[in-house]
């Protein structure tokens, strides 16, 4: 597995075993920044942002990056993505360089323009979604796909099952693009959920898939208002987390017509938007 | 508990159930952004950081942001700091702004500073250490302070009864101060683990009680290279989180002289840095 996991030296303690310290290596989860340039092509391009990570899939994460925040709608607004070495340690790839294709817009380096607006003081959670509706292209509310509630719940499983670096570090997030009939078609787990879900955008344009119409997207932990975004700006009408999502992330999805699945678990869930998508099994 | 949760219809899904399908009134963590705007005392300031949060102790949040940025060290370095009401929507405190003391230099709101380096490519986790040791102020490896290995294993039991939004919304990640004896002295839940961390760490220092020397931080979920930076800054020698660590956690843990426990459950855990602290039964 390379980077995406390493080895550390740990001192396990139980309490009431007859050893009560043994040291022994484990596998960890590995944690890296890398930063994400973009721009136009020719000459140096700025920084945008530096995201904490778990090294692999490192284009599509910032092709995901770049798709889930409005800045590119697809594969082709991309000239030239690249993974740069580190100048000072050999086999660290930590800077992603995006060359733009000609005419589309670079982006703002201010890291407060998702949220910021020109009013005094007039940030609040309904600015942060008219921000996201105006940049989201995709009308998620057309998407006439069903999923059946069954199939919903076997989601969490599968996911479960994909999960290679879990099983050894006990410590990943997962995001997981499945098909209206539970098929999974990309999962990939990091140390940040937004990065799973960027990774999963992103092998979705690099591969001409976007917009994920008539797919689920499925996340380990909770939904919250930034999962919601990703998902509205990859055009993903059905998103299901394990966890419980806050009031942000539901009032998004009844803005935009997306499904809002949370706390699904066996053959249990709630739906907190979108529930005409969701097929009950005749009664 | 005003706007820390939200009230929201859920349909319930039991898919074994006579009545597979139920709208109910549902309680959801809350869940807004909070912009957080800093600069010299005179003139407007310009907006930091942005960070979606659970309203509630958000002048701690922005206080104990500024110190675990390493912006600031102590209360004294602000001269004020004030909750600014919405613009547009009223009730909504979305925005707080910190006026610093004069002689406290004024951050650069660059979104890269933390990790961006001069040299071409030069991002990297060794370039991410090296910075909050710049930045941190305590010399956490000089902390004597030991924590009984059986006082510790109490901390989860205590910080998750403590969590009075997460038994309403199952929804919320908390961070707890204990000291060395296993007594909570301050307890926080916010939807991101870091803004429960920052919010901690504000009310230590509205409290005068930064550094906090021979105190034991515990959180829920994973402990990331950011939580671990955060205790760094604030001078807590001891950080416990219920799940994993990511290797460059660990690898800050051991520069800094902090001691990172790991998978803290029932009677077992694992330490992965300063194994020195912690103090087993006599065999």
């Amino acid at each position: 597995m390379g980077r995406v996991t390493g080895r550390r030296r740990v001192r396990r303690i139980s309490l009431d075993a007859a050893d009560p310290s043994r040291v022994r290596p484990d596998t960890l989860a590995a944690e890296e920044p890398l930063e994400i340039r973009v721009g136009p092509a020719g000459g140096r391009r700025p920084a945008l942002a530096v995201t904490m990570r778990t090294p692999g899939d490192d284009l599509d994460l910032a092709i995901g990056f770049l798709v889930t925040e409005g800045i590119i709608s697809a594969a082709e607004d991309v000239l030239t993505a690249q993974l740069c070495a580190g100048a000072d340690i050999p086999n660290t790839y930590n800077v992603v360089d995006v060359a733009l294709a000609p005419g589309v817009a670079a982006p703002q380096t201010d890291p407060t323009r998702h949220f910021y607006t020109t009013s005094s003081c007039g940030v609040c959670g309904k600015a942060s979604i008219d921000a996201v509706r105006v940049r989201s292209r995709h009308d998620i509310a057309a998407d006439t796909v069903t999923v059946d509630a069954g199939i919903l719940s076997t989601l969490p499983d599968t996911l479960r099952a994909a999960q290679k670096t879990f099983d050894v570090t006990g410590g990943l997030h997962a995001a997981g693009l499945f098909d209206a009939t539970g098929t999974a078609v990309c999962v990939r787990e990091d140390v940040g959920r937004h990065n799973a879900v960027d990774k999963v955008v992103g092998w979705a344009a690099r591969t001409c898939q976007l917009p994920l119409t008539g797919h689920v997207l499925m996340v380990s932990g909770r939904a919250s208002f930034e999962l919601v975004q990703k998902a509205t700006l990859a055009g993903i009408p059905v998103l299901a987390a394990v966890s419980a999502p806050s009031t942000l992330a539901v009032d998004l999805a009844e803005e935009a017509g997306l499904t809002l699945v949370g706390f699904l678990r066996g053959r249990t869930f709630n739906v907190y938007a979108g529930h005409e998508r969701i097929m009950l099994p005749p009664s």
